[in-house]
């Protein structure tokens, strides 16, 4: 069992929680077994009108939209994939350790493509206002980068109880749309997926949802160049996206059906607390917290 | 200036401070202009004794070993190296967003290397006591996974007062010795660097140091698969180690003179607060706190 060792306590990667009896004879649920017990009404379907397939060569990159987050931003980029704009675009730029930016990579300068009906410029959303129909479930655990943290429907989420704030957190996955100096000149046309460390960004962009399948397709791709800020200098070394499409535009026979778990669900505090407290054998000191980016809830194909 | 958009924030990625004059018109010096502006005393030297090259077929991974926090588990890494333990193994396990993995496959199994001179057991190092000959440069941010964090020398730690205990955190390229599930397990024949997010193992793995150049070779590797752990099932898809040395036994001409930025100096305590507190004009709201992971000391090639 060698190749276990620092091991596989990812949440992407649940197998071996499931597989370790050792957790199991000291009492703590493993995380697998959490999933496992877990009631079909604590998860719930991604809906098809707010997922976004991006088509790689390589496979499919899932993206949950965050309509309630930034409804402009995700209404443009619904038009614009409803244009068939990012067609024939490409991933340009990989940063290692940030993130993954796609799209035209003339936006912006001559040549670019037309955005057809899609607006030029968007309101920056880049934090929300709470109200009482906001979810919230706190997550107790310090945050650098947010009074408060927690999660809010099916993303990671920041909130300032001072100003009334709530924002998504640029957590492993998080998607959000690049924009120039001015806070209005984002437009969708250009998108970024977190690969690394980039929480520093939080409430300065606006975030128009997650991929929740298919990071690998993003995380693995070759870095981009230091002196070009990680923008290929050979655009022959950009990934070509084939297509992006909503999932509601796919025959359903083409769909990916997945779910989320709800994080108001009492599997889901299950999990961030079996997270945060370990006592399986392998820990000689648990956590005691879960960094809220540590705590994503799982996404699994919906039972059949 | 569109590809600036979502942009080059990383410590990694310091160019574009350096080029954003828009940053230094708002009176905040830039990440560039810090670095141009510091001293060579507020730099050291990489030193050649506690310095490993890893050859990879497209390039070197240099590590900054960390003797003074688990100094068995050095020392038994040394010993691996000079006996060429490492040469012709290989990176065999890549976990999305959490780590990778490399050394003889067969650790511990029939038909493994031989480990030569070096231990097969040693006491679990994962935390060191605090004394008062430990420097410490405290970073006053929140965090989730210890009651205080800052910088020891080189690197980024994590401190418990009560028990006057400190680690080094699971950041970004952090080096690790993987073990099962005995804490005595580990011997330095199988390392693991740091992809993602991973800060949840901090305090129960012995860390020999972190990686400071060539991170890309590592983090764009492909990821292997969810159903073995991240463990090529194809031993043909693992990355090939040609072989592995300490600088000091590199002949000089061939050596990467590398110089780290001194975390107790002015300039690096100027870094971390323009990264904190940012009023350059693409920033609308500024983090207030930076997280230890994103602070990490810059590294470059010593000036001739």
């Amino acid at each position: 069992m060698r190749i276990y060792s620092a091991t596989c306590l990812t949440l992407l990667c649940s197998l071996f929680m499931a597989f370790n009896a050792q957790a199991a004879t000291h009492g703590t649920p493993s995380r697998g077994q959490i999933i496992k017990a877990s009631k079909p009404s604590e998860w719930h379907a991604l809906d098809p009108a707010d997922t976004l397939y991006m088509y790689l060569p390589k496979g499919r990159v899932v993206i949950d939209l965050a309509p309630q987050w930034a409804p402009e931003h995700v209404a443009n980029l619904k038009t614009l994939v409803r244009e068939r704009y990012f067609d024939g675009t490409s991933i340009y730029r990989v940063v290692d350790n940030f993130v993954v930016q796609w799209g035209d990579p003339k936006a912006g300068k001559p040549g670019a493509k037309s955005m057809g009906k899609a607006k030029k410029t968007l309101p920056p959303e880049f934090v929300r206002h709470v109200n009482k129909s906001l979810p919230f479930v706190k997550l107790d655990s310090p945050d650098a980068y947010a009074p408060e943290v927690g999660f809010s429907g099916d993303f990671p989420v920041g909130r300032d109880p001072k100003n009334h704030t709530a924002w998504i957190a640029h957590c492993y996955g998080t998607v959000g749309v690049s924009r120039d100096i001015a806070p209005d000149s984002g437009n969708s046309n250009t998108l970024y997926a977190v690969i690394g460390t980039a929480r520093r960004i939080d409430r300065n962009l606006a975030v128009v949802g997650r991929v929740v399948k298919g990071m690998p397709l993003l995380s693995s791709l070759p870095r981009g160049p230091k002196d070009n800020m990680g923008v290929y200098h050979d655009p022959k070394k950009a990934t070509p996206i084939l297509k992006v499409r909503l999932a509601s535009e796919v025959p359903k026979s083409q769909r990916l059906p997945l779910e989320i778990m709800r994080t108001d669900s009492r599997s889901f505090h299950r999990l961030v607390e079996a997270a945060a407290h370990r006592h399986d054998a392998f820990y000689k000191t648990s956590p005691g917290h879960i960094g809220l980016c540590a705590a994503l809830p799982p996404i699994r194909p919906i039972p059949q």
